[in-house]
């Protein structure tokens, strides 16, 4: 008996839904799985078919993040939630310095949740994960009521391997360091905030949402002595380096026209009253290196497709309150806070 | 600066409720991680504050695994989403016959959720690691606009390690082997329906969920040779005997009056109009092995207080079809089919 007639109905990828069956554990939900999950995952690890993957350790440290996506719209300019829902993980894992390796994926659909789109959201998930070099081993879905989900969430889990000689880590920022940022802040969050409030521009903004392993094994590759990585998604650019100051005990001094915007970010943020260093990105790194290495950091960063708007934007200073603060375009300074409650709800 | 004045208000964990920039990646995420989850959760992974943890490497095999959770109601008798969360993971991972190890939590929280509930909920999952051995070492919190969720889904991914020479799998079955299960049949998928749908019986029926790695660790040490571990989750014991003859090409014979199932869920199941085999199990296995190791396997099983129902309920046979097929209580024969369609929703 095969697959094929062991479930004779074939899924309807144009026009049909999900129902609460592709969740019962049955017929139905083996039938999900095979014609649309493994259709586009297929890879030997997935394909031992048991609740757990066995795989070879990849090396003596490893790494292992994860991320719940909700982010809506489910399609946005530049990617989609499965796109996203792999650079999500893979950029977790890279932020460590490690080489991303395997990811779990964990669906929550909604009943009534159009096939055709889930069959487009999974598609993506597996060219995101080919062009990281990552394969998705293990997975689960589940189904919830009309009006008790929204469409569909996807969680990332993954497991890198990092060379233990590295220590890249948000304590370790000293001051004499500098902060460079790979490329323009805000596109991320101003794309979705676009999209969601069906707003027009001249050009459109595109999600930047990429993995990131790839610019940060050319940085790895230096043998610069990188103090901390980290992507500066939800809270943004500002939220994200008061994290980096608070976990370091440093303070961080920024030139804001040092920091790349492009004016079309800009423009949106002014028409919806955002301030770009809060708007999430999730195809950007922040680097804090020593100052002595960053010049060779920033030519590498630079000869990368992801890092080619790379800039030194700041600088660590002793400060024993922590902050963050920026001089402005104007030579004044002001201090450049934590996000307080929300700018922007499901970003992400 | 300390994390107290760094986050001067106190989360109110008696009437508070999430709210969306809980989500925002801003203070109020940072103080519901260190007031909430962190007090509950803490251990040295965790501290490391990164995107990613990083460990050491526990062996040259490892597993993993992942599992959403988005059981309504979300507290039953026996158990709630928190432990079930853990448990669920945490066997899944030791089907593989795997020392689990590492796990990672993601939450989508509903806006409005009470704090009270999410914090005895990640008091549970806390509770349950330490009872089996394991550690959360990574975590998310999503939230999500009020009805566009339920309460809370967890999704936990696992990682544990696995002696190379162990080659537990769903398609090692072959006739001649026996089927072994650690106790009753059904307890679950019956404690959750009769909480949904507020019935009183004489004696409550707990869900039995439990993290079920410890009576596997007492199995292996017997040197059987297992073929198959696998848990009856969603489905029941009929579709997870089907996966593995599916999964292995054999048929497997039951005897219905070798399988245990309380007398209490026998007559939930009558008047509820379920058949137990169906029913979720969420802290019992199946195990397949040669029929001569049975009895051994067996007498270690019952010694363990979640095998002490521990009974051989059929055996493995050469079939081209792969059936399940059982003996019924009257002698005559029947087939024990794939679920088809849902009989029970939302139950894990």
């Amino acid at each position: 008996m095969t697959a094929a007639n062991r479930f004779p109905g074939k899924l309807n990828l144009r026009t049909g839904k999900v129902d609460m069956s592709h969740g019962s554990g049955g017929r139905a939900s083996a039938q999900l799985i095979e014609q649309l999950f493994v259709k586009h995952l297929d890879n030997p690890l997935l394909a031992q078919g048991n609740d757990g993957t066995v795989f070879p350790s990849p090396g003596e440290q490893l790494v292992m993040s994860t991320d719940s996506h909700v982010i809506s719209p489910l399609f946005f300019p530049g990617g989609n939630i499965g796109s996203l829902a792999v650079h999500g993980t893979v950029n977790d894992l890279a932020m460590s310095g490690a080489r991303p390796l395997y990811l779990s994926a964990g669906f929550i659909l909604e009943e009534g949740f159009p096939l055709a789109d889930l069959n487009t959201i999974v598609a993506s998930m597996a060219q995101a994960a080919t062009a990281a070099g990552v394969q998705i081993i293990t997975g689960d879905t589940k189904v919830v009521e009309k009006g008790k989900g929204d469409g569909v969430f996807i969680n990332t889990a993954g497991v890198g391997v990092v060379d233990s000689r590295r220590q890249i880590s948000g304590e370790r920022a000293q001051a004499g360091d500098v902060v460079i940022v790979s490329g323009s802040m805000g596109d991320h969050g101003v794309a979705i905030m676009s999209s969601r409030e069906n707003l027009e521009f001249e050009t459109t903004i595109e999600s930047d949402s990429a993995a990131l392993n790839g610019l940060i094994a050319d940085m790895l590759a230096t043998e610069a002595d990188i103090h901390c990585l980290r992507d500066p998604t939800r809270g943004g650019l500002a939220t994200t380096l008061n994290e980096l100051a608070q976990q370091s005990g440093v303070g961080i001094k920024l030139k804001e026209q040092a920091i790349p915007i492009k004016p079309a970010v800009h423009a949106a943020c002014e028409l919806l009253g955002l301030d770009p260093l809060y708007v999430a990105n999730e195809g950007k790194l922040i680097c804090i290196c020593p100052a002595k290495q960053a010049q060779q950091l920033l030519a590498v960063m630079r000869q990368h497709p992801l890092g080619s708007d790379a800039a030194i934007i700041g600088e660590v200073i002793e400060d024993p309150h922590h902050f963050v603060q920026m001089e402005t375009a104007f030579g004044g300074n002001r201090i450049v806070d934590w996000l307080a409650g929300e700018q922007l709800p499901r970003i992400c």
